[in-house]
């Protein structure tokens, strides 16, 4: 069965930025099988082809709306889910709430309802590609599955007990097993995570860096991002997080280094040397101080940096159209130049630049033959998306989440008039909701 | 006839600042009659009270989610709708776009479309007082009536030639019927806005200053907001943008100064003396890379300070969710804390902030007995919606524009499931892009 979407101003996302005002695209098996102007679909089935009811084509009619591709999100903890909104403006929320929380209340069941919930929320976001990073990897690669989401399942391990395991090596055995059952799978996979440049050993680091590169998966971990980090590694080596990585050999294509805000010039040129990428994740850091990552230097040094929310805890939405505004004012403000990171460079960074930055980019982050059809429709139709000169200015400066009408991974319909086609929100939050108020969640939920 | 909402989470904005888990407010006449928890509603009108037809009551369910004050928007430009996305990245914007199109295509019938579509989006996103400022101010106010949204609407003046006046005199006397015609309304005034410091001569600054106090209405104007402006004044007095309407005898409780980015803090003392207050539009300042005014300093200092959307060609959306999210991160992230700007001082600036700013806080901005039945009640439905362990920071850090479900003014219910009442988006729009497609804004419609 093949899908026609037309009627909508198509973004494409190829190399030549191609927008067509009034476009298509059309889905067989699964994959991009033509993208282009109305015109081509007129020359083929004729004028009123969206008639043709005989060709065995579903003929979807985007409304006017903006077509685009799926946006990816290039870090994201979706299983923080209860901890959205817990504790968001005290100084020591890490120690006063997240880790104890996580330490008493989380467990296999709780990370496996929280990841459902959060992928729903990315889908009806039009969030098509995550990159994720939580425990119970493996459980959590099954959710996506099941969901139909695109994602990458990263198992975070650091030199401490977690949740999922007394031990690294423990949580490293665990992945390696799902790594192989998720070997070859279409839309999946696990792979290793550190948790950050001082929470793991360099010995922990070089394995996991490693096992990701056998893989050719992310190894994605926390960098440059924290006061105490860049301390230590100051102090104990002279060095910065990405030099530090550097220094120990685990700086290379695979790399993505999730924040990188604190990188000196010196860094970003290592990363760009080494092929390394970046999850920059705006909305998190600024809401935490911790300032504003250099991208116009990375992105210009060639450097593949993806836009990401961070968990819910700390980024509370997992929409990337929140990330693309705040992308926009806090660049555009720091460097002083309001035509600085115009609304396609930043719709580029939510599309492409994560599928690049994740590996991805011959799969999706683009509309173009022979990709995934992983395609979103924005509406039009709502106050805030009226007129559009622009979609790229229409998409960065005035849609929000709830604009989304369609989603589509690998061609399946997920999101469909702003719902759910597979999935339920309702029965993901009752039972997400059921199993809180069994936990030490409860007691933080007022009036119960 | 009487209206009661209930079953939701009360955040009233009062005095106390109290929140009630489950809490309901009643309207009677457009007034509040009463707001507290259920059990007030229970004690009076029994256990099932809502099931209870006998009693001539409305019971409206609002299903678990927020009701808060109606947000106040301190500062927009309604009827530059279709100046919105339209070259937001272009250096010199304002020179090669938004002058020439105001020249051009502005005129009364395309300020009214547009005016009428802006007061839908206004209310589609919970924003139940609007201060504006634009041209043609009567026939606004117009709008703003037959829209049923509370507004003060500032005629714009200034020292050349304008859409709607050859001469600043002339703006003056189509604004002075207007404000008289105006006096006593209860939802609608009309004052006289001066353009900014610069743009317009001290005679016509006192001369507005002088008006609008007589009206008891907000002085508004652009201050400390563009680098010509302050090096203007700096070069010819020596002062700052502050200082000089000091100097002039301007500066008082009514002036409210929209922007207010470039203040010392000596500035910030004055404004704070003279009862001054400020409309800031932190989405609008970041995208031109203008700054991030210093508004812990001014409402530590007692300054009345309130949140703008600026104009849909500044700003692109007129909602207050963006902005209070855009408050938080700005805000926190320079002044290097993440504790500063707590969720609860920014909705606080998003209501009862704006109200006291232009001077309504007796009539709006807080849920209290005997003020005006201006309320909005946010859905917790939606995806991003949950959980929610304290609704502030629900509404800054998780809430988008479209989760709102319920808006009343002075008790009228305005927006019902996400549906305008009165009005309809899709004939507002329609007629507005009529209206552009016949004047110079058609050229820049792509594919027309």
């Amino acid at each position: 069965m093949k899908t026609v979407i037309y009627n909508g101003i198509l973004v494409t996302m190829n190399r030549e930025m191609a927008v067509y005002q009034n476009g298509y695209v059309a889905v067989e098996d699964g994959t991009i099988a033509a993208a282009g102007p109305a015109e081509e679909l007129e020359a083929k089935y004729g004028r009123n082809f969206q008639e043709d009811k005989s060709l065995g084509i579903h003929w979807r009619d985007a409304g006017g709306g903006i077509i685009m591709p799926g946006m990816v999100n290039t870090h994201c903890h979706m299983s923080m889910i209860p901890f959205r909104g817990l504790g968001d403006d005290c100084k020591d929320r890490l120690r006063v709430f997240l880790l104890p929380m996580e330490e008493k209340a989380m467990d296999r069941e709780l990370a496996v309802l929280a990841g459902r919930y959060g992928i729903c929320e990315l889908l009806l976001a039009g969030v098509t590609t995550v990159m994720d990073m939580y425990y119970y990897a493996g459980d959590l690669a099954g959710v996506m599955d099941e969901m139909g989401i695109r994602g990458i399942e990263g198992e975070t391990v650091m030199d401490q007990p977690t949740c999922d395991a007394k031990t690294p090596r423990e949580a490293v055995a665990a992945a390696a097993e799902a790594m192989e059952r998720y070997r070859g799978h279409d839309r999946v996979s696990v792979c290793l995570s550190p948790h950050g440049t001082t929470t793991c050993s360099k010995e922990l680091l070089r394995l996991c860096y490693d096992m990701d590169r056998d893989f050719n998966l992310p190894f994605t971990l926390h960098t440059a991002e924290m006061d105490y980090e860049m301390a230590h590694l100051r102090e104990t080596l002279g060095l910065g997080a990405v030099e530090y990585l550097d220094h120990i050999g685990v700086l290379g294509k695979n790399t993505l280094a999730a924040h990188a805000i604190q990188v000196s010039p010196r860094e970003i040129r290592l990363l760009a040397e080494r092929g390394a990428s970046v999850a920059h994740c705006i909305g998190s850091n600024t809401k935490a101080a911790k300032g504003v990552a250099p991208v116009k230097e990375m992105t210009e040094a060639g450097v593949a940096v993806g836009l990401g929310t961070d968990g819910p805890a700390s980024g509370n939405t997992l929409d990337l159209f929140t990330q693309m505004r705040f992308c926009a004012n806090f660049h555009k403000n720091t460097l002083r130049d309001r035509g600085a990171f115009p609304a396609k460079d930043i719709v580029s960074l939510a599309t492409i630049g994560g599928a690049r930055a994740l590996g991805l980019e011959m799969v999706t982050g683009s509309l173009e033959t022979g990709k995934a059809a992983d395609i979103v429709v924005v509406e039009t139709d709502s106050a805030n998306m009226f007129p559009v000169y622009d979609p790229y200015a229409a998409l960065v400066y005035s849609a929000q989440a709830a604009n989304v009408r369609d989603v589509y991974v690998a061609g399946k319909c997920l999101v469909e008039d702003k719902k759910l086609v597979k999935a339920d929100l309702r029965e993901a939050r009752q039972a997400l909701e059921e199993k809180m108020l069994e936990t030490e969640f409860a007691g933080y939920f007022p009036g119960r």
